[in-house]
């Protein structure tokens, strides 16, 4: 078993609404040494696999076919061999 | 300015239901090596701060007071100097 771990970011320059609600929000809190906040993705994916370079290749179809919105997203992934 | 990064991700045991969704369209898509899937989030914070340390006890709080709901959340968080 492999756990791959998928970081997905919007790209620079993309309108992120929740981001800017967190900021806004840490502002309200008190926290008005934050100067920006972009919200992101992260997904698990537990995958049988016969080696380390399987799972990678099959992660990278994943984000291609299905996890990643290659308009507006950035991604990186790295995988972990489970016990 | 530093930048923290927080990886936010559900407990275990708890229910998840776009992660099954991802999960069943991974299957659709062929990709029946998958046994599961966890969404979780990832939020990039910049902030200023006098150092390293001041910064990650900042980001603490955030955590604390907003980021994460501590209920059915886990998290862990690190911070990068940025030029």
């Amino acid at each position: 078993m492999f756990k791959g771990i998928v970081e997905i970011a919007l790209k620079p320059g993309v309108v992120d609404p929740p981001g800017v609600a967190i900021k806004e929000s840490l502002h309200s809190l008190g926290f008005n040494e934050v100067e920006s906040v972009r919200m992101g993705k992260r997904v698990e994916v537990h995958l049988n696999a016969a080696n380390r370079e399987e799972a990678e290749k099959q992660l990278q179809k994943m984000c291609e076919q299905l996890l990643v919105n290659p308009v507006i997203e950035e991604y990186t992934f790295y995988v972990e061999e489970e016990a």
